[in-house]
């Protein structure tokens, strides 16, 4: 293991090891606060994201080890016009691992092919977050103590949300899993993740617009927060949100060891007084959040298969032009656009960089 | 002791005590540089102050622990409308210590009720700011020896000085202050100080609008800015200026052990002539912040005598609505109104988060 | 030595001990990696720079002490006013030693005037920047073995380039070097320093458009951006900014151990195609640049001949007024004005704080 750009670039295996690693680290905190003892992460971070910088600093700290990088783009270098690669080649002189959040989707793609240390995504734009989904499978693991043989419910925005996007695929790979996806019309699942995972895996999913009866069957609940900015009708907003907001009253028909999951920052689709109920895990998530970068910047920092990154033999270089406006490829100077032909049927070639259709 | 709010949470023993470490720290450095090791302070700051940050910064490393954390309100979660509470439970996954600086008065006691760390108030709004009061006692008590028989002069702008205000209250207990007020009309001590303090815990005081008349008498000389933008009057202010500028030639009527302080930053109104002179303190205080502040979070962090903090059983939920636009339930989550009755003659109840009147 | 200012306050013997330290920190990382234990850096960086700060703040890591400070203007005290004589002497109960940034020429001296701990001008606006001097002689020591006997050339920008004049001041010490000068017309090397540096010590030095022509002479290209904003006809940029790009296919004629630098960041003046020629120094400049501020920093923390910063016998004070708008004079509180005699024939006298001529 190398670099972390997606979670699916991770095996089932690495996966398992990971969280291993973490329940390791729970239990024996002392045995890993040397570990990383002279080693610097580098925390790039050209969108502000206070939550997960201070969570991959603190884990680095709790290794041993210390932290540089900046947290705002007007501060960094970016704002001068140097490429993520120049950059990545800079900062491998300065640190031994770096995590990058990025509002353009590809950016730590880059990083990773330039860098000479390893390079973890810290989310890039509505691209990939792989370690809140980390965070979420450890939180998963720890309180049901298993991946398989889930009901989870998915509630909220479908639509835009990226962690929940990207938590649907990693489950994908456990056996006898049930989605629940509950949303409002207008923030429903996307087509192309309903074919290309969920279809494409076999996985059982129903939709529904109505949490309250949904929630008796859940093993866990994933909310996220429904954004009056999605809405084209304010009316339909105004109508609609409340419905989605998880109470203490609603939670009263949920299953008594249904757990509940967000990945914050919360602004009023969680009442404040359901975070006294047992079964709220969103506290207990950002904490795990921690031990899976620990045991995350650990593997990287000390698994010996060193493997660069490349791209793949069946890439197609400047063929075909991503036209996403917030790709790396939209302004890195003289990247190569670069595509894959990911259904050969429907000839669907996807950026290699944003997984954008071309 | 657990967090630290308000300096007046602080019994009389709890300062000295606090003092005496500081001025152990300060004749042993070594003993204590790695009281804190692995431990991590998180300094939240939603509102830039440098000189307060980097004073926690280094007392935190001189105790041989680390710190994260951010420095204004754009690079936070709080951005994204996370409220103080959800900030405090997230940070105390990731923290062990947290001073907080905010612009809204009350959020760090709103931070004290829902972290399960202990916190600091680094300063909120004109509310209260515990650490530079702190300061200011331990550069009187290391300059004079003592913190009773004192006469202390207060110049400036001392309407809306909440270092002033808040250094009055403590004083308070000591034995034989006397306090000379010294401002111009516009920028007298408020009312409510005056009945509130010092006339409730008999103080002798005087008011007076010469600084030069009144050197002479003082044991210790307060300085705080006059900000233009505090006048109506422009012109009153151009007039005024200059009089309340401390100068070589003013210091030479004033006694030869009389102290200097001033919280800083300062413009113009100690000259630069007078920094050579031995009786400036403001720079010492600076170094004896940095002190304080170490003796403060060995406290916190080393006390096993962890009282949890709550709201008292005298206060009154949701009757009463605080109107003060900076105070932190106009924004907060789901927070319950909360006031206290302090005057029970004058039915005067003062809102608990921010103690204005409601 | 104490503060470094300017490169030129270092006396030859200094930056070969420096450089040899250097070399000593890359060969043996180890042996320095406790040497600044417990002491810590304190970057103030009142103009975001994240190349030196984040340079600078790994050095420092990397010799076992910690950081602390600021990396813009705006999360300062000095947007609150404060002078920077102020913020030195504040700085110096914090930390062991500042590096500082600022867009105000002649800031660091004043900090260095006001501080009790070691200053090091991290650049001020278009004046100085030592430590990229020191990075580019350590370059070009550590790869071509000498400092003597060398054909360099300047390519780009030389009128604007502090980097430049910089680098061409400091080899002005060495023996035997040719300087060759490649840039447009509009963006010549200045005639101040033509005459000051050049003609004063008798350097070799011819002045061209040309850089193909000139490519096969060197032994060190120093490369540099040309920004569409120096030019005041935009189709001369258009015309010319092909011309002093280097490509792979320029390279071919250069000779086999030329070695290419540039100070980065580097937006297209450098083509990608040319980071995999062997040549193409820039990145190792970059990691160089950490070595000798590690250096640098231990040098003026444990170098016992401490020797505190003062103004020369020879400076007027208050005579002669600074005019530049960007020197430090223009806005810090109390300043003398300070000018020095620097050509007695011509009577020209130059600013002591930003070397402009008054």
């Amino acid at each position: 293991m190398r670099n972390v750009i997606d979670v699916v670039d991770l095996t089932k295996k690495e996966i398992y090891d990971l969280l291993d690693t973490a329940l390791d680290i729970i239990k024996k905190p002392k045995k890993y606060s040397n570990k990383c003892k002279g080693k610097k992460l580098a925390t790039l971070f050209y969108e502000p994201s206070t939550r997960t910088r201070l969570s991959f600093e603190s884990a680095m700290l709790e290794l041993g080890g210390s932290v540089i990088g900046f947290s705002d783009p007007d501060s960094s270098s970016a704002s001068k016009g140097e490429s993520v690669a120049d950059t990545s080649k800079v900062i491998s002189c300065y640190a031994d691992i770096i995590a990058m959040r990025s509002y353009q989707e590809g950016a730590p793609l880059v990083a990773s092919l330039n860098a000479s240390i390893p390079v973890i995504n810290a989310g890039d734009g509505g691209h990939c977050h792989p370690t809140q989904t980390l965070t979420d499978l450890l939180t998963i693991y720890r309180e049901k103590g298993t991946l398989d043989n889930l009901t989870i419910g998915f509630c909220g925005d479908l639509k835009y949300g990226r962690t929940v996007h990207s938590l649907i695929g990693a489950l994908s790979r456990y056996e006898n899993i049930n989605i629940v996806l509950i949303s409002p019309e207008e923030l429903k699942l996307p087509d192309y993740v309903k074919q290309d995972v969920l279809d494409k895996c076999n996985m059982r999913y129903k939709e529904t617009a109505d949490l309250e009866k949904s929630l008796d069957k859940l093993d866990v609940l994933y909310m996220t927060r429904i954004q009056q900015e999605r809405f084209t009708d304010k009316s339909e907003y105004e109508r609609l949100k409340d419905v989605y907001v998880l109470t203490a009253e609603k939670m009263q028909s949920a299953k008594s060891d249904m757990i509940v999951l967000h990945p914050l920052p919360r602004v009023n689709e969680i009442s404040v007084k359901v975070d006294s109920d047992r079964r709220a895990c969103y506290f207990k998530q950002v904490a795990n959040g921690k031990f899976v970068r620990m045991a995350l910047i650990l593997k990287l920092l000390k698994d010996k298969n060193f493997i660069e990154r490349r791209l793949g033999d069946d890439v197609i270089f400047n063929k075909h032009v991503c036209k996403n406006p917030r790709c790396i490829t939209q302004t890195e100077q003289e990247l190569d656009q670069a595509v894959k032909l990911v259904d050969k049927e429907k000839e669907i070639y996807r950026c290699v960089y944003c997984d954008k259709q071309v």
